[in-house]
């Protein structure tokens, strides 16, 4: 847990890092989002020790981010299904990738986001939701919302 | 550091998560979007250990997402701006944030990303780059890309 300070308790930023801020967290929902659904792909992916990959994966169920879903029998397999609520975290997701495909990535993007209707590029952009414009550089303020004084 | 796995180390999201995956990170980006630039305003705000603190920042100064800058002489004190690398995980936080306020914040947003320009609400989203098509759920697949077989 975050330090229980008024503003790390009331922000939408330290609540989502409650959840979803330790690092593999984040590396599942990748890999979910390319694509894996059993235990053993996103071992296999990321190479991490069982009991830990098994502990996220069930704090992942309790957030309502994946869904445990049985494929088979005898003896009974579950897999791991992104939520409504999971494959939404795929926008932050692809705003971190685009970061470090500009910042971290010497050799070129490792993975391309591309649109499946006509195979374009995925881009993450802040646009208005009055006017429509892009949000560039410095074009951005931030101010009280409700819920900041409530609670 | 992640497990040196092949998929792990050449993936931008895993980088990304190297210089901006503890949490308070990013915590940290968010107090400087907010305006804060001073030792003491980040602490302030996040309630840290001053050594917590200062080992981030020295950090986040080594990555260049912030530049010390000093605003006094005798003493010598140092202000942390944050560069144009830095400014840009603005996007990332807002992405972030947009899934709290959606799905932790019961109280409704603690805080509101507004355009300058109009005062309009700020929307993180996913755009394909070719037609400007907003891409909806299941609207985005990913290949592998130039970097993925390099180094």
């Amino acid at each position: 847990m975050l330090g229980r300070t008024y503003e790390g308790h009331n922000c939408s930023i330290a609540r989502t890092l409650e959840v979803v801020g330790e690092r593999w967290t984040l590396l599942i929902v990748r890999d979910a989002l390319l694509g894996a659904q059993r235990f053993d792909e996103f071992q296999a992916s990321l190479g991490i020790a069982r009991n830990v990959l098994s502990d996220r994966l069930a704090s992942l169920v309790d957030h309502e981010i994946f869904e445990r879903v049985p494929y088979q029998e005898r003896p009974v397999r579950h897999e791991y299904r992104l939520t409504t609520k999971g494959r939404e975290l795929g926008l932050a997701v692809v705003a971190l990738m685009q970061w470090g495909d500009k910042y971290e990535a010497p050799d070129g993007p490792p993975r391309v986001a591309r649109h499946r209707g006509c195979g374009g590029r995925v881009a993450a952009q802040l646009m208005c939701a009055r006017c429509g414009r892009r949000i560039t550089r410095g074009g951005m303020g931030f101010e009280p919302g409700p819920g900041l004084f409530a609670g």
